[in-house]
């Protein structure tokens, strides 16, 4: 079997988890998916020198590497190690040859109650990174993650959010990253992917599909494409309303697919994205 | 053992589920508590007019009536049945002798990707509801649901939506529940506040923590207060800046209290309000 994927068509890694780097590539190849975004800890794993050479062997296109962040500590040498960690995923992403790292701001510190002295902390860590990865040609896409994140995982819950801290640095330096999973029901969202567009902040766009009932710690049970309550090809209008012309991945944590062959499951993807996004 | 709860204190019955309506009010009277938000499945089955009687002899005050709603049926059959069930629960409400019927809106109709299209279906219900409420002296009090629920049970997820549907009506006839738990992370939720009070549209204030992880489902994992992320007396210092002196409704959907002796954990929810909240 093999395939022509859409040229803007690009597999986020995590949504073929089981799949080896190598296996990736292969299975890439053999379906015509010219992109991919990738996670650091297998890239890491397998070396990201290797898999750089690798993407580039096969004429892979790396869209982001996901990711870094998690930069709300209040603990001092805690703030160090995030932001040396940040520092070597900026690193890692110039050697992967992508220009995108996405970044996920990181919940409250155990014990705090404050989002507003997080979300801060957050800004003052992006100041921090902003020049260091602009000198590497590499711009933190900032990625609002959906409410029900908010305590334990990103305190940035919506577009406007996350564009109130990227809009404090030049748009070259941090812009925001689009995934349909976490903004579908904010109806001000469509006009912060306008604001976005306008300020040339969208970095990165992402789909998965909203279904439910959610599972235990609400982490993988992103829906496939076309099997919940998200309307891709609105969101598409949207994000290409604002002059967004770039890749466009498809990021899945499911466990259901994470059991299945990581071949089918990026071929199914594919056909997928064709019958509701294209 | 019996004490002195709080004035404005009231415990919503779905906290102590367990607990027979006999019980609830018998264990309210021990506790000294002296509101109660109620359930319409454990008031129906006890007898409307009963429990009415009971709460009264008790010197119990019936906060609210939960719940309302579920409006966004597009089948005509379906929405017939919906419009008559809520007329339903205002004669309730009116019999019960509380001034408010929380109204949840319901989620997205089965195959339905159009969340805007069910807000209007919402409004157009509150159009036919509102009136009738009213002349049984009975508000609306319509709540926003976190955006986790979107899709499956609240497509109203932020107060400015909530709002913006209320504002189409008197504010004697449509307002608000502000319930802590599903709009903590929402940093316009402050200003949201602000304007439902300056409307007079804060129909009722319910408290719950956020804890996680969160279970399957995401229904029955609201925390105690004091247990979670959220600052207590910061939103009920916004609530009160708007002009809100009403009763305050604690709301725990919670396995692990249900599995309890339901006295005990009234106790413990009184003792925890005067530790997080007074």
């Amino acid at each position: 079997m093999s395939g022509t994927a859409p040229e803007r068509f690009s597999v986020n890694q995590i949504t073929v988890k089981q799949l080896s780097i190598p296996e990736l590539v292969s299975a890439c190849a053999e379906s015509g998916v010219r992109n991919v975004g990738l996670w650091r800890d297998p890239v890491r794993s397998y070396g990201v020198e290797a898999a750089a050479r690798l993407c580039r062997d096969f004429g892979l296109t790396v869209t982001t590497l996901c990711r870094g962040g998690f930069l709300t500590a209040i603990d001092p040498a805690e703030r160090v190690r995030a932001l040396s960690d940040n520092r070597r995923a900026v690193d890692e992403a110039a050697t992967l040859g992508t220009d995108t790292l996405v970044l996920v701001s990181g919940g409250l510190p155990a014990g705090s109650r404050d989002l507003r002295g997080a979300r801060e902390r957050v800004a003052d860590a992006l100041a921090e990174l902003a020049p260091y990865a602009a000198e590497r040609s590499v711009r933190l896409a900032l990625e609002p993650l959906h409410p029900m994140y908010a305590a334990d995982r990103c305190v940035v819950s919506t577009l406007a959010q996350a564009l109130d801290l990227a809009e404090r640095f030049p748009a070259g330096q941090v812009g925001v990253t689009i995934d349909t999973y976490h903004i579908w029901w904010d109806d001000t969202a469509p006009g912060q992917i306008a604001r976005a567009g306008a300020g040339g902040r969208i970095h990165a766009f992402q789909l998965a599909d909203w279904t439910t009932p959610l599972p235990a710690g609400v982490l993988n049970g992103r829906g496939r494409l076309g099997d919940g309550a998200i309307d891709m090809r609105e969101w598409k209008g949207y994000v290409e309303a604002a002059g967004y012309t770039g890749p466009i991945e498809v990021e899945l944590f499911n466990d259901a697919l994470w059991a299945r062959d990581g071949r089918e499951v990026l071929a199914e993807t594919v056909a997928r994205f064709v019958e509701h996004v294209v």
